[in-house]
């Protein structure tokens, strides 16, 4: 796992534009376009002026900000599967390391006002490694740094909304996002799933008999916002193919597609079934990366993919990092939003993250982590899954091995329950959550996740995660879910 | 400057809410409205049931978080004016200190998603502080915790926006609030200023005289935005007498107070005039928080104020922290709005920042540091003040000393310019403003911060920083302003 990664940033950097994306024309609202450069930073173009002084900006002096070192222990390449205590190693930051030359990143620096982009530092790092994993297939493309997906998407919602809108997006859908789209009037159209996610005719289906006055006399919609993969809450991945097929779409309808892709690197090994011999993990960085299933991203020849990356699933959510990758048009309404609201990331959380993944880890070691990520996940869906198949009765349960993300996703066969013909299937759905809860395992209700407010409820889920508890409490929790489910269907154990 | 700071915080916890604030009915817009706590977080009150298993949220488990230890440096009380390095302590976080009882916060907690209100441990600080400073005269304020205040205005305008909307500022006010409002549709409208800042008659007059055609059929105002304290740009901080005064006129018509304080601990000693000696420090905290102008949140018996409080100013801008303190009924809304976008400050500034007021220094430590900022601040001022009286012309150029703040607002008597018949002002402005750069100097145009697109323009200011140049560059460049003032004028020297 030790190969060298070639990098070719700078090399695109003096690619000159070949592609001008369009498919923005028209899209961005009054809002996002009236944002300009800020007036106080066109002095700025004068610092360059040999011998000048500036009494210019109100940046504070880093002789007050009472921090005059930092230090963080963090695990090295090779030992990630050993006690950090005893095999990590501390990372120190001072507070003039750029002036006296130890660094490229300090307190003086990082702990002042920034830039909505970010920092150059670490920008440049995740540009890098963008490209390494995605290597976007047209000359504009950019990065800007956000403080989690939560609030790219949105800023990336702020950009785009117009009156009486609706935005496509898968049938069961990340509950957060329809929370921060309804109040500003954006309503979600579900695109049927199946266990490879969004299905593509059906989203073509949807556009091509599209007719406003069916939903509230909103226009054909031209946002998709997509988890392709672990999809929250169905743990679905689309394949490859699957992905051709919706970017096609996309392509036919002139879709803006927001890829929203927090698990991307909780792609896990094959599921090889109980008692089967694992999968051999990835034997080098090339490897590894030809195992993850291509980003839309990556096939985004037209610039009309707005893709949100997040560190929360496999640095830490508390560092509030995440970035978009997008055409520069894009980046640049992204980033002018950010200097009057967010003022971008976390200074301190940016140059503690900086030190662990440029100056210590590199791109090399980074991967190793990521590799390292991607077989602590499997083993605990394995688990989970190991425990399914132990103790749910397959007779009213089915569920698919997720391959990628934290959550599982078990369909319930519910009208073979005895009081299917009496009762809705959402009052059903309530009665199965709270028998689990009462023999003490805690699921989630699928229902919870549908799109629209009055969507459909013809099918019954439950999403329990892996992510967290110790493996013999998963294997309990499942057992007592199992437990209340033939309790409540009547089956025998 | 040791004594106990008595904190009443748990005895207000237990006060019932004596009042209601009613100046928000009818002014929260229906985005802010239609926020509902997340369906996902009703499964959260099962929690505590002895025994239970949750397969529920899908937050990573800390084993994953690449961050064993985490320390800083800092300054002690007492050695502020020291070398850190030398006389500092080093205060260390460790993964698990909440469970083996190290500390109440560690990495674990903190490095893991939290909460829109920002972390108990550090929120519960911020509150303590502000009833020491500002002890709010109503029984249901709180505070919740925000990214910075660029971010607390940005979504604290995002509660009150409506289409065609005119808020109230200072007529030069700080160009970054009118750069996030004017997107959203809220043109700002100046309020006549004197060397106290906002003058409360003109703000009367405006509302009293208020003809909506003459404002694009825009409704009589009700949101004043004011930074009441070494305001940005013109340096103006008010009196007592005046914020009285501002707050009758807000109770007469009945207004929302965005009250945004950055610099309200960086209110200086009394300005003695150079040689004199200088005013004694405060002798005691309680001296300390005497000698501040009170805010308009300790006046709020109505409970009309939004305060934006930052730590930007007076510990690191890289942080991104602040907190709004209000009626819990606007606090809500807030925080229901960063569970959807911001999601509240990074756990890894919040752990850093912690361990510093809280664990290290406590509420008699961070006084006694904003003692030492406000001494370090007059000294700086009485440099450039001192340089402004050595070499700036008295002719042309007129200044107050500011009393807080990191700005001086210098007027230039532009009418006495040999061009002044011939040229309107802002071309004379740009003309002098260039002449400063040719001469090395860097100064800010005081036309920049005009509020109003289109206002009047009878009046010329430079706006001059003393918060960040070492001293010999801080008058080294008025020296060249004054100069460029001189020839531009056909001044001797």
């Amino acid at each position: 796992m030790g190969e060298y990664v070639v990098c070719c940033y700078t090399v695109r950097q003096q690619i000159t534009s070949l592609i001008t994306p369009t498919p923005f024309a028209g899209r961005i609202n009054a809002e996002s376009k009236a944002r300009k450069p800020a007036q106080l930073k066109s002095a700025t173009r004068f610092l360059k002026q040999p011998g000048l002084i500036s009494l210019g900006g109100g940046l504070p002096l880093s002789d007050y900000f009472p921090f005059e070192e930092l230090s963080i222990k963090v695990p090295t390449p090779g030992n990630f599967d050993r006690s950090t205590q005893e095999t990590g190693q501390t990372l120190v930051a001072g507070k003039h390391d750029l002036t006296t030359g130890k660094s490229l990143f300090d307190i003086s620096t990082a702990f002042n006002y920034g830039q909505g982009t970010g920092s150059a530092q670490l920008l440049r790092f995740l540009t890098e490694h963008t490209e390494i994993v995605h290597n976007p297939p047209y000359a504009d493309w950019q990065c800007t740094m956000t403080i989690g997906s939560t609030s790219s998407l949105d800023v990336t919602l702020r950009m785009f909304r117009h009156p009486n809108m609706c935005m496509l997006v898968e049938e069961y859908t990340f509950s957060t996002a329809m929370e921060a789209a309804r109040p500003m009037g954006i309503e979600g159209v579900g695109v049927a799933m199946d266990e490879e996610g969004l299905i593509p005719s059906d989203l073509d289906r949807i556009l091509n008999t599209w007719n406003p006055a069916e939903h509230n006399n909103a226009p054909k919609p031209f946002l998709l916002y997509v988890v392709p993969s672990g999809q929250n809450p169905t743990g679905a991945t689309q394949s490859l193919p699957r992905r051709k097929e919706v970017y096609a779409v996309a392509q036919k309808h002139d879709l803006v597609i927001i890829e929203d892709e927090p698990y991307y690197f909780l792609q896990m090994q094959p599921y090889t079934g109980q008692g089967a011999p694992d999968a051999p993990p990835p034997a080098s960085h090339a490897e590894f990366l030809a195992s993850l299933v291509p980003s839309l991203l990556s096939m985004d020849t037209d610039g009309r993919v707005i893709r949100l990356d997040s560190l929360s699933k496999v640095i830490a959510p508390g560092s509030r990092l995440g970035w978009i990758t997008a055409p520069a048009q894009i980046c640049e309404r992204y980033y002018r939003h950010a200097d009057v609201s967010t003022q971008g990331p976390c200074g301190i959380s940016q140059l503690v993250v900086w030190k662990l993944l440029d100056e210590h880890w590199g791109h090399a070691g980074y991967l190793d982590w990521l590799v390292h990520i991607r077989l602590e996940y499997t083993r605990r869906r394995d688990v989970m899954l190991g425990a399914c198949e132990e103790y749910l009765p397959r007779e009213v349960l089915s569920w698919k091995p997720p391959m990628a993300g934290m959550f599982h996703w078990i369909e319930v066969n519910w009208r073979r329950h005895p009081k299917a013909r009496e009762m809705d299937m959402l009052d059903l759905e309530e009665r199965i959550w709270l028998k689990s809860i009462e023999m003490g395992a805690l699921v989630i209700r699928g229902s919870w996740f549908v799109a629209e407010a009055d969507g459909p409820q013809e099918k019954m889920f439950f999403r329990t995660t892996f992510a967290a508890a110790p493996f013999d409490k998963i294997r309990e929790a499942i057992r007592r879910f199992g437990e209340a489910v033939r309790e409540e269907f009547d089956l025998v154990a």
